[in-house]
């Protein structure tokens, strides 16, 4: 058996299982293997997020009737739990997606722009986690709660299958809390600084930030493979690279691809984006700017009934979303609401988002997509 | 001789001595004990920031003929070398200020309220580095690269001594970069999201990181005393006491005392406080609109020529600022600055600033104040 180990096991580097109140998730599905499900493949499945799309998978009981594991031909032939089966990886090649109903590809980009439109030409719905098609246009690019409607007219089970790009995970997190004030009074400018996991750049990151952190507790040089400099007791801007109008790629991902999930081209969005010595969940402190005036109450029961987002706002104890708390969580936190005391009139407020850059940010979402297909 | 240990002497927590090319503070005077200097007290010495004081008293060779370390009664006998002397902490009393020209005060504000006024009518020119008189009318909120002017007319070695107040942390780092480019183009808004150290809630915090970061790699339970929730690998809302409009004091802070620095009572501003798991320097993310039009590059050499700041901001190598780089550094760094493409026009910038908490966020800013006075 292979070892796949997940570097967040520990009690106190993130916290366990859901225990929020919360609204849940509108697209749960309650069943698991099924002769009539969906035959489902996992692409990178030895990865971090891999690895958590079987855990997510198995959560929600996603039904399917077979389960194909696909990886690098270095990977190939590991065997891999799941469930009570013991399944073996197999290597990816064009000939992997021979009835395939749903393919939920995260091996990086240059794999998905290679195999996402053959897996699609053999019919099956890929949902691909990468970068690689959120902006072409014709790929949907959807977070369920939000823009469902996108995916319209996608089924499983065509002769023709279809690529669904999954949003960056800072996209998903934030726009989970901006979307049901948006739909009330349309937002027409948001400004997002981000707080950012190790765990979006990897389990490698991750393991690196726990090695510096022991290192630098005992007085020695950390060790920098992932990043170029210290990540313990340290901060720094996203390691994306930098464009030429001096965005990072991060950054510009919150910008475009906020304008293509709310179909609104005219939305302005400017994204700070930083690294922060954190385990598996992003926070991002973001200020609104609406169209139509919103006050901060109503705004707190648009996001109490809102799906996917639980509110934890708590003037009086100080208690508001953190990441720990929301660390192999579905939900997306929001607390801080609060007007904006920079503008006028009701037309501006701020607010403080959390949620697990591996679920909700990735893995989950793009589960729930694949759930809207069934 | 009393343990007065500093928490930040380990090498990786924090770097040691400023090595950044940079424009000197400008008020810099060469000069150590003299006989001709002025009288200095330093209340609350036993403090992190007292301690810092004494340091950057002597770093900077402030001229002295004498100086008397003044903390509660607990603290009083404790001796503390300075420079090549072994002196005596005294118990602070309404006696304490005969004959003292300059009281830094680092002791808390209800410290301050008592014994501030006290100095200050004994002739001492008080410079205060609590909350206590920032916003009260008549007292200088200075930064001494920005708002010199405010305490013109205060000088040693009158009858009556004075007040100056020295501004919150995180105001004073956002202003070092903010108001050269305010000068330049004016400032009407100004949306900033703190990245904030452990120093900011005092030694105590910072040990508190530090044993909860061992605690929590050896799988036990973190020793929760400062905040209410694990500090390592997490951050959290600043912990400051949130008030009736949901912003929290620290955050208001920066509200009111950017309009009192600039002497701009319409300049609009909202931030969002955060504490992150580091040890001693404050980062910000800053979204700036101006009246008139300014364009990144010519931010950029603005910048490079403003005192105290240093600009790091590479994009090719991906280097800009970072609080590790700042820790134990006078200057304050920015860099990520470019035109926000959400505003038109070059109307506006982003950019990223960090700074010491302790040292240009405190003890720093307060000795140049006192250097104004010789």
């Amino acid at each position: 058996m292979a070892s796949l180990s997940h570097p967040l096991k520990p009690r106190f580097l993130s916290t366990p299982k859901p225990k929020l109140q919360t609204n849940k998730c509108p697209t749960k599905v309650r069943m698991s293997f099924q002769e009539s499900g969906p035959s489902i493949a996992v692409v990178g499945v030895t990865g971090a997020v891999g690895q958590e799309f079987l855990s997510v998978l198995s959560d929600r009981d996603f039904p399917y009737r077979s389960l194909k594991l696909l990886a690098s031909k270095r990977s190939a032939g590991k065997s891999i739990s799941f469930q009570d089966r013991t399944l073996t990886v197999q290597e990816l090649t064009a000939d992997s997606f021979d009835d395939v109903d749903i393919a939920l590809f995260s091996a990086g980009g240059s794999i998905s722009k290679q195999f996402g439109p053959i897996a699609a030409d053999k019919g099956a719905v890929v949902v691909d986690n990468s970068s690689a098609f959120r902006m072409v246009d014709g790929v949907p690019l959807v977070i369920p709660e939000v823009n469902p409607e996108a995916m319209a007219g996608i089924k499983i089970g065509n002769k023709k299958g279809a690529l669904i790009a999954n949003p960056n995970c800072s996209t998903i997190i934030c726009l989970m809390a901006a979307t049901p004030l948006h739909r009330h009074a349309k937002v027409t400018r948001m400004v997002v600084s981000t707080y950012q996991a190790a765990s979006g750049a990897g389990a490698a990151a991750m393991h690196e930030l726990e090695l510096q952190t022991r290192e630098v507790l005992e007085g020695k040089p950390p060790t920098c493979n992932i990043f170029k400099q210290q990540y313990a007791f340290n901060l720094f801007s996203h390691n994306a690279p930098v464009l030429e109008n001096g965005y990072n790629e991060e950054e510009m991902k919150m910008v475009k691809e906020t304008r293509k999930i709310w179909n609104d081209m005219n939305v302005k969005v400017t994204a700070t984006c930083i690294r922060v010595p954190v385990m598996r969940a992003h926070a991002e402190s973001v200020n609104l700017q609406f169209e139509k005036p919103l006050d901060e109450d109503t705004a707190r029961e648009i996001l109490k009934t809102a799906p996917g987002v639980v509110v934890i706002d708590d003037r009086t104890s100080n208690r508001f979303p953190a990441p720990l708390e929301v660390s192999n969580k579905d939900e997306v936190a929001v607390g801080r609401i609060r007007q904006d005391v920079s503008q006028e009139g009701n037309h501006g407020l701020d607010m403080f988002v959390c949620g697990d850059q591996v679920r909700k940010g990735a893995t989950l979402n793009a589960v729930q997509i694949a759930e809207l297909l069934l």
